[in-house]
């Protein structure tokens, strides 16, 4: 540590807002470049490879091949997809010398697919997966929490290219397995969810949140059957339709002035009683809805009054369709859209599609606008009175509400994406036309998953896990030396001891730490706890009397040891 | 290999003209994603990885420090060092989404000085020697031979900070004999010149030079001495000053139409004889020269008639300054300039900064411009009919000039860079003011060294020269596998065999290529040659008689062994 690139910190650094942030740099982990952008010192490089290297294990153990492809690419391919408009403001694009548009690669599947189709052409190459650990750029709106949401950094993505579904399915399912694999041996808490697909296309896809306080996803799971899903993939459960029998014809009422959800509720608590009493609202909502490459079209939406809509979740039913609000000036052009008192009814037979929440099945009434100012319906049944073109998941997800596999209720949490993976499909092959000759001799047209792991992101999450008040505490498998070894005594006797045990823990295999500077062993036992090794060895007062310290940096726990079983003493306590 | 993620190729690439570039492509180690910008496929990035391990291994040695900055980096230090302007078009400029100007890191004297700044505050701290293993950009105007001159490339760069210079000097010396270990752990054949800093600034300044005829750095070198230079960096020995006495004056000639050194040279040959026959003539040029921040001036130079000047020469003497011919139009300005027949007198007259090449040392005749239309001097004397302000490197260096050392005469050669080492001194520190406490208690400003190795141009460089006619030949130190083993025998029990083999080299430490594809045998074996594994273990028809084969890519040797003593003699031969 006498010559060790490291200086601790004292204070928080004033950017620094969640615990780990504060304290890899305050231990000297990380130092910032640039907004979101980040420098490795010495401590931090190690952490960082450590987490590299354990990924690359269990890929290696799938069957997953290494490469390395370009940050630095041509715009083409990303046209080819339309990701490089997709990605908006949040590609960092640049023009060579030549005037050629280029980008720094956020994400690779445009060359993954191309490159599989430069070098294979029969089924007999199938399947394979890729991957390469590398640094990806995304111009985050708003980089935050150091190293956990950079601009720059460092991920695991890997390919699969398979000739049928069941290999894609395979391919998935040996991901996830090393996908657990790995977060296990980074002793990370996460859980698995059912995510939507975002800008990447295709169908089945799951995330691997870790737990954390300070994370920006949002999930639920039921803690009866361990369901868990991103909020944008929760499915609403549809309760069984009701017979149309006996139930009250629709009947408009005078609504002066009910043209919020909050004015029509209390109008109808005043008001409606006996058979009409205690019936429920429906929100209506207009949306202009444009699919890729389309033009916008008018949607109208329909959930109970007592939701909000959540606008992700809206967004994520109607992928990869771009959608927004109806703007007030938009309603001049459809005089059917009386505003304050639109419902299912002028809609539907306006030609506009209507989507509405799962639970408004066949049955149910609802108190809705009658498309005329001041006038509401009551009593206005669903599949009776209108009938909607399908469902949409739309509706905000509460904690409580029931668990999609009805096995108790939902509670909500806050996670931090650490894994994604997905099965793609045909959406980039057939961008690409990547197609290799089949068994029967006809063209195939390949399967793709893609699957990424948040390299550099880990170590601020295993930070965020791990750290207590008094800094942080690495795992065995991620710490940057498995031994703090530090010298607590002035005596020369003691001294060479101390470089002599260091010298037999390294031959013993385990990598230390030694903390030979001239400081008090106050100030060095406070940085051993801040930077966090999982191991401190103290070579203190006790030495004259033949014995050393082994503390545990995560029990607390310490334990005096004779010198003379040190070595075996101190490798135990690194492998335990 | 059959499910390994290589396709070999017949033919060459149509963009490849240089050999390792070629072999590199058809062999399947690496592919081209955009122009200069190279996607690294499983055998080649592993021959990347043991490059950059053995440099690792080698700057650990020398205490040096592993860190890993950014390369999206802000634009503010770039400007502080003006760097930001003068690399010009070679350098990526982006513009993020909050319009902060950024760039692709071309190199990181900057962002290290920067670094070392706010850690560091007392000569307690020094010295200290940091380097990162980085992918950098440089936006080549020429980008050729594959990865030999990529846009996006790995380097190796080092950077050293001390109190003073004989601790600079250290660094530089350790930093000289580690690239010397590197480079000859990795079995190339290079030469050490003696350079100029470039863009770099600084003062000491050496190149490691790879001797190759597809070099685009020419050197020269005194084969007697071994004294070896960059072409920018060779200093023209001066001959010894002539007394004036008896020389006779300078006379004025017409010389009509004789603009043009060829045509005086003709008039000169055609008219002179006696006193004033065999008079070498003076080659006058005029520049504008400007220092950095300041305005366009004047500058002549002159040189022996017989030498080209060379620009790039020209260039490097008068850095960091720009210089270009005075145009055409620019004569204009300067009546006393007479075009073709410009000479030192009116220049000096006129108060021209004015330079001249070593040679012409006092007491030297020239035939040179009389500064008058159709009118030359003829035995203009140096230091009596004018005097120079210096002397300048501009001329050109040619095969049988005297080495600077003495000792003989210089050849010159062809190379390519493969590292560069120099003593920057304080440019970096004193923009950045970089000061710690001296030992004194007053500030001392850090003296900066910078350290460069073109990793993934190692890659080529050692393909380049380690090739033959059938394919690539790697070192034992870098190549993907330590053993290619041919099943060239479709009998179970060989093949079985083959595949216990294989398990036995690999438990026994040695990676293991195993052809098991359904191919011919002489497919394999050319596929063998082409890749270049150093020892080729075939398991062919001698099987069923207890032998196998060991091939040695290097030397082509083959040699029969008993199946029973296989491991031993494969491993003796792959570590040899």
């Amino acid at each position: 540590m006498s010559t060790l690139f490291l200086r601790t910190l004292r204070d928080d650094p004033a950017d620094a807002e969640v615990p780990s942030h504060k304290l890899l740099v305050r231990a000297g982990y990380v130092r910032r470049a640039a907004p979101g952008v980040y420098s490795w010192l010495p401590l931090g490089l190690r952490v960082l490879k450590a987490v590299e290297q354990v990924v690359r294990e269990e890929m290696d153990a799938i069957g997953a091949q290494e490469i390395l492809l370009p940050a630095l690419l041509p715009r083409d391919p990303y046209e080819t997809t339309g990701r490089w408009t997709e990605y908006g403001d949040g590609l960092f694009r640049l023009v060579d010398r030549k005037g050629a548009d280029m980008l720094l690669g956020p994400t690779h599947e445009e060359l993954f697919a191309q490159l599989v189709k430069g070098e294979y052409s029969s089924y007999k190459d199938l399947p394979v997966i890729l991957y390469q650990v590398q640094t990806k750029y995304r111009d985050e709106e708003r980089p935050r929490a150091g190293i956990l949401r950079g601009r720059e950094f460092v991920m695991k993505d890997a390919y699969s290219f398979d000739l049928d579904d069941d290999g894609l399915k395979a391919a998935y399912d040996a991901h996830r397995e090393a996908y657990q694999k790995i977060f296990r041996r980074l002793d990370v808490r996460y859980v698995i969810v059912a995510a939507t697909s975002g800008a990447m296309g295709g169908s089945a896809s799951e995330e691997f949140l870790a737990e954390s306080e300070v994370g920006e996803d949002t999930f639920v799971r039921c803690l009866e059957s361990g369901y868990a899903a991103n909020v944008e993939a929760v499915i609403t459960p549809a309760p069984d339709p009701i017979p149309f029998d006996g139930l009250p014809e629709a009947t408009a009422y005078d609504t002066p002035n009910a043209t919020t959800i909050e004015a029509l509720v209390q109008w109808a608590n005043a008001t409606l009683e006996g058979t009409y009493g205690g019936q429920d609202t429906l929100k209506t909502m207009v949306l202009r809805v444009r699919q890729p490459g389309g033009v916008w079209e008018l949607t109208g939406i329909g959930v109970p009054g007592d939701r909000e809509v959540d606008m992700k979740r809206l967004e994520a039913s109607l992928e990869p369709a771009e959608v927004e609000v109806l703007p007030e000036d938009g309603f001049a052009a459809y005089p059917f859209l009386v505003k304050g008192y639109i419902g299912p009814k002028s809609l539907v037979e306006n030609g506009v599609r209507f989507l509405v929440d799962p639970r408004v099945v066949d049955g149910t009434s609802w108190i809705a606008g009658a498309d005329e100012p001041n006038k509401h319906y009551v009593g206005l049944v669903a599949g009776r009175d209108f009938t909607a073109d399908g469902t949409i998941e739309a509706a905000e997800v509460r904690d409580g509400d029931p668990s999609p596999d009805g096995k108790g209720p939902l509670v909500s949490a806050k996670g931090i994406e650490i894994g994604h993976i997905f099965q793609l499909g045909q959406k980039y092959t057939n961008a690409f036309e990547v197609d290799v000759l089949g068994e029967s001799g006809k063209p195939v047209r390949l399967t793709m998953g893609s699957y990424g792991i948040g390299v550099s992101r880990l170590v601020a999450v295993i930070a965020e896990q791990c750290h207590d008040e008094k800094g942080l505490r690495w795992p065995r498998s991620v710490a940057p030396f498995a031994v703090h070894l530090v010298i607590a005594n002035k005596d020369g006797a003691a001294i060479d001891g101390a470089h002599r045990l260091a010298e037999d823990l390294d031959a013993a295999g385990l990598s230390v730490l030694l903390d030979d500077r001239k400081a008090s062993p106050g100030v060095k036992f406070k940085d051993a706890e801040l930077l966090g090794m999982p191991v401190v060895v103290v070579v203190g007062r006790g030495y004259a009397n033949g014995t050393i310290e082994i503390r545990d940096r995560f029990t607390g726990e310490a334990t005096e040891v004779a010198v003379d079983v040190a070595v075996s003493a101190v490798t135990a306590a690194a492998r335990a």
